[in-house]
């Protein structure tokens, strides 16, 4: 295939078809761009051109807690401008590294695994209707033997999902309106939005681009991407990433040692993200629960997405150890198995057959090969911006690049590389006030397009 | 396959393998039974014999509204009696006519599609991530059509989503903790729980077997399963079942003429699931969007899974129209599309294929032909307990027949009928206490086994 036909691909396999902006996208963001316009914008947002103006309201108040987020979830807000782009320069090749978003087509011993059950509902014999909502047992066992081998994780602490954020909306309701949480700063955008939108949290301050009561833990390159725990203060739940999204930083079992030890200390819980633990090149831990005595104050959340291409096929899982007790002694992973029993049903069965595919040998060692091929990519982007004089962070444990643009406006860096080159990227600040300065830069995407984005980096920036 | 051939078929393709009881389920439930037992019964429930004794908790807080939910949700609480009964009677050809469970194999024209789009993503050209939020484009266009068809609704007003039951957990977080709710008694469980969960209820009132703060609108055979609305409190969510799980009446064209009008005067939203549109016999109509004025003041959940026996594949469906705002005049539709991009990720793409090749015309020929299929169950159900000399209500408009044993317990009949038959239905007050004194039974089973299980009615009862 051609390179241009290589580009045409991949922007029509991309999700920007789907993510396209909708009348309510458009017009939520107009009216929540500012919290105190919330109520002043009200017959503005109504009356967009192509809604009819009713006169019509209820009586039931907005949930107020969902009226202090801040314009639109980070994605849809990145393929809203992609899509602006596009219709500004209609025959621009844009090639996306925004969004994590897997692109390599899923091994076949997983998708032919997927069809097969898939054509076995057809059957008597092979038909199921609803599962476990904590999931099938065999995938509950593989994912135990897999990845918690020797670390005391059987497979009744683990909960199959349709994703790791899904499953953070859900520790969210579990946890309720009563707790306070820390994040990393930059950190994955759903802790601190869920965050909000469970009433954690006051009111965005956008002078300090934070919201009132949460503990945002500063990691940058000063402390190596490590909070600095004695500045932080106590909260109830630490949302922890590593390798991290979008930093790309792995923490050391030294660090995570200190983590679980902070932890203990404070009595918190730590909700340990692990979604990238299969794109670490250093020896650095796969698991929080590798560090002794993690189980009593950590769970943790992970993801198929990024190992087998499950983006859009949704799987993940969350462990939630015995051992994790809230303070009246009732253990955490009972009050999460009655919200999974209630508000879910379980992943899609075909999706846990291609789970359980992606842990055999075979599925294994094709998951190994794809992350090798992104790991690659990686290589590629770190020394572009290497090699053009820029200080790049990650890459090496995670599939992100952090770029630093020091002193400058994460939106307007992002803003002239898509104005200048049709590349999409993410503005750092989009992770939090800490990432101000910064340029994700995600490895997934078909080499060609990889290739092409660091050509057209270099073209910018030689 | 000889009788006793489909019936152990039945056994071992039903979900009872994955729902039996784990440890989790059995504690929570020993320790959950009454809320006052919640602190006095924290060491018995960590020290189970399967658990170690931790001496080490958080200082984290139980959340309260969860401590508040009763025992186990319903249904998994039916799997572990059933599970039960199976250990008392290891030989015991066990029919479960309880949990809604479809039973008959998925039209092949269906599971070809989704087998397709599984090769697919092992090809560059059909592979795809992250899909919208919202769901695929086509999909919520054949929705829109297929279902709303000169009702006004667009492809815009639909969310695709990963079924009815986690909508309800996304549309009361929307609502978030300071609305008030209202039911039908006897109404599906999830939406009390889910109620209780984001801190809309008081306690639980054992004495009333109700949650203060949630209006109870009694529906039984005197008032023709329809409230009377006169006698019923203003609040500001009105979740309304039609045609109803479990009493499978279904509200005619006046009813909810008047419901609507309800609404409008008292301002509420109506959160209307009909998921079991396609059952309905009468002249009825199949969706709340077909009463004038009901777009102002309803959304719809609707699931493809009593109707393609997707309960293991998991897709649904929320309609909220853009006339639908709160007092502020900000459309409910914004915020659950916040929700739904912040919390969810959308449906799994190959049961969005499964859907879409659900609403093809063949595909639409064979859903008929399964339902088809139940409505005759439900007929020789019906039958039977009419020929048995009870009252039997429900069933020509949906799956669910519901069988009165005036004065009598629910619990204690649905433990008489499994001991003596085998068979399992669901107790009537498990659907709240103005379901007390009937069994619902499911109409989803196996020709065979439907039949047979109407022999051992008839010997019971005789």
């Amino acid at each position: 295939m051609s390179l241009q036909g290589q580009l045409s691909a991949s922007i029509s396999s991309s999700s920007s078809a789907f993510l396209a902006p909708s009348v309510f996208i458009n017009s939520s963001r107009a009216v929540n761009v500012s919290v105190p316009s919330k109520r002043l914008g009200v017959c503005k947002c109504v009356a967009t051109p192509t809604e009819e103006v009713t006169a019509y309201k209820t009586t039931v108040s907005r949930n107020a807690n969902i009226a202090k987020l801040q314009a639109g979830y980070l994605f849809p807000e990145i393929a809203r401008r992609r899509a602006a782009h596009l219709v500004k320069y209609p025959d621009a090749k844009v090639i996306s590294l925004g969004i994590g978003d897997t692109t390599e087509p899923i091994p076949e011993v997983i998708t032919s695994a997927m069809a097969q059950r898939s054509y076995a509902l057809s059957t008597v014999e092979g038909y199921s209707g609803y599962g476990a909502e904590q999931g099938e047992r065999p995938v509950r066992a593989a994912i135990a033997s897999t990845f918690y081998k020797d670390l005391g994780i059987e497979e009744d602490d683990i909960f199959v999902s349709d994703g790791a954020k899904c499953d953070i909306s859900r520790l969210q309701v579990v946890f309720g309106s009563d707790v306070t949480v820390a994040v990393q700063d930059p950190s994955y955008p759903a802790y601190v939005d869920s965050s909000v939108i469970l009433g954690q949290t006051g009111l965005y301050q956008k002078d300090i681009q934070k919201y009132a009561n949460i503990e945002y833990m500063k990691c940058s390159p000063e402390n190596g991407f490590f909070p600095d725990l004695s500045t932080v203060a106590r909260t109830d739940i630490i949302f922890f990433c590593s390798p991290n999204n979008p930093t790309g930083s792995a923490a050391t079992w030294e660090q995570l040692t200190q983590l679980v030890q902070f932890a203990k200390d404070n009595g918190s819980i730590i909700v340990y993200d692990s979604a990238y633990a299969m794109y670490m090149s250093d020896d650095n831990p796969r698991s929080i629960f590798e560090i002794p005595g993690a189980k009593e104050v950590a769970l943790e959340t992970a993801s198929f997405s990024k190992y087998a291409g499950f983006t859009g096929v949704r799987l993940g899982w969350t462990v939630i150890p015995k051992q994790l007790l809230f303070s009246d002694g009732f253990p955490v992973a009972k009050d999460f198995n009655r919200i999974v029993c209630t508000c879910f049903n379980g992943a899609s069965n075909i999706s846990q057959a291609g789970g359980l595919a992606c842990l055999s040998p075979e599925g294994l060692k094709a998951m190994h090969e794809v992350i090798g091929f992104y790991k690659e990519n990686t290589q590629i982007i770190m020394e572009t911006f290497n090699s053009l004089g820029f200080k790049v962070y990650g890459g090496t444990n995670a599939p992100y690049v952090w770029v630093h643009f020091p002193g400058q406006s994460s939106w307007d860096v992002f803003a002239e590389i898509l104005e200048k080159t049709h590349v999409v990227t993410t503005p750092g600040s989009g992770f939090g006030p800490g990432g101000e300065g910064f340029i994700r830069v995600s490895a997934f995407g078909h080499r060609e397009n990889v290739l092409e984005a660091c050509r057209r980096f270099k073209q910018l920036y030689k």
